[in-house]
């Protein structure tokens, strides 16, 4: 007889659950108001936590991370998302929310869209395309692009290393292990690059990669506005993520750099590569330019 | 006296008409079936052209600026796109196509989603963040992008010296003046560069660029995939742009790249610059590889 295996959630699952409001155990099909067709609509409800703050809000990478848990639970032979965009229309705080799925397209990719509300006004709404990535890629990788290359993980700045007043600011930082190269770190020193860069290692501290938390990885880093002597928070109006390949284990590598600041916003595109040398996802988002502190 | 001014609309205006099918002239509350929020929809007819098809479809950022159009209809003094991020679900074809609008929050930044159907099958669906950027945006540019290099208009290769057969296939090239670096045109004459960009400039026969406009210009070249020698027409899954400021009148120079071929899929990033000098738009969008043709 084996011992009984007992599995342990892994904290940010446990972050990420979901309670399913309605339509999940008998999921009902709902004439959608504005379209022709009819889709299929579910409820969920989740208890976001106050460690993934920043800035006051809710990290946009969780909130991805969580609308694709649910887009998941939407379409279960479609596991992976290919794209999630999403736009940030308010700021989400700790507490209860409510995320509602409805799948457009189901189909080799699916098209689902989602939103996340909390007290009934919206804080968050996307569009995913889903598919199951171990069937759906083909094995061609003719990538152009380079990884980033990185000072060795120990040689790294980690974020127990932030100025206190950071760290009070972002209770996330303490959620996954994130090790900046130092070369682009000296704007936690007060002197900040110039160019426009960050980038650095990533690991959550007690699960190996996967395609949720690839969206994550999407929005872990600091705004790179940091590196432009700009500190402050950068509030996202909109980011889309794509996931390229199912990640290896071990540590990922993160590029973040903008190179339009211009009119009060500016775009930050962030790469991720696996262990095993793969471009693993690619993202830009929109984000407005921290106002200069007092 | 003056003469009376006859306001002539421009072809482009003429092809991206809108019928009110219901709602506008009595803009009334309607209770999404799936918020809490109560929304303001919207419904217009429109009729796709057959000249702007390419392989079959209309082309996407056609389609991306009918959207805008009717955004702009929904939320008028919000007239222009910031981020509009694009699924596309199925091919659209020549003829009526209904496009809905839902506001989701008005505001400095409002947010629109919005869908187009024919014959009540869901082709693309959108979320849209909306502005008045006359007024939106701050004086300062601190881009350190740089635009693309590019031989006098005369000395680039004009559509109509393509391929018969590939004329053919996209009626659409006679719609807009594209005169492509004759570096990155070799793909016409069998000999592709194999970099993986397109450079050329832009122009509309009978208007200058606008803010809509520029959202055609995100998908008006050919795939970039020609440039590496796989011909063919590469569907887009997913399109995201943003509009950062308002063009000046002229040519626009556009530089559309992928760095990342891989598992079936690959990211194009579009550049679209103004006669100033300024980095009006940048899209990228997730396409499918063109399978190779027999």
């Amino acid at each position: 007889m084996t011992a009984e295996h007992v599995e342990v959630p892994s904290e940010l699952d446990r972050d990420l659950a979901l309670t399913a409001l309605d339509g999940l155990d008998h999921p009902g099909a709902e004439l959608d108001a504005t379209a022709a067709a009819v889709v299929d609509v579910r409820r969920f409800g989740a208890e976001l936590p106050g460690g993934w703050s920043v800035g006051g809000g809710i990290n946009g990478g969780f909130l991805l991370a969580l609308v694709g848990r649910a887009v998941r639970r939407a379409v279960p032979d479609r596991p992976d998302p290919v794209t999630v965009a999403a736009t940030y229309v308010g700021a989400s705080v700790a507490g209860a929310a409510e995320v509602t799925t409805r799948v457009l397209r189901r189909g080799g990719l699916a098209t689902v869209a989602a939103e996340v509300s909390q007290g009934g006004s919206l804080k968050l709404t996307a569009l995913a395309t889903f598919a199951d990535l171990a069937t759906n890629l083909t094995d061609e990788v003719a990538t152009t692009a380079e990884p980033p290359v990185l000072p060795p993980v120990e040689e790294c700045v980690g974020l127990a290393q932030a100025p206190d007043e950071v760290r009070r600011r972002a209770p996330l930082m303490d959620r996954f292990d994130l090790r900046l190269d130092p070369a682009c770190a000296g704007w936690a020193a007060g002197r900040p690059s110039g160019v426009g860069e960050l980038r650095g290692w990533l690991r959550l501290p007690d699960r190996e990669p996967d395609t949720l938390s690839l969206l994550l990885a999407c929005d872990a880093m600091p705004p790179v506005t940091f590196d432009l002597g700009r500190p402050g928070w950068a509030p996202t109006v909109q980011l889309t993520a794509h996931v390229r390949a199912l990640p290896a284990p071990g540590w990922l590598r993160l590029r973040q750099l903008t190179r339009n600041v211009a009119g009060g916003f500016f775009e930050e595109d962030c790469e991720v590569w696996d262990s095993a040398g793969r471009l693993v996802a690619q993202a830009r988002q929109l984000a407005r330019v921290p106002r200069p502190q007092a």
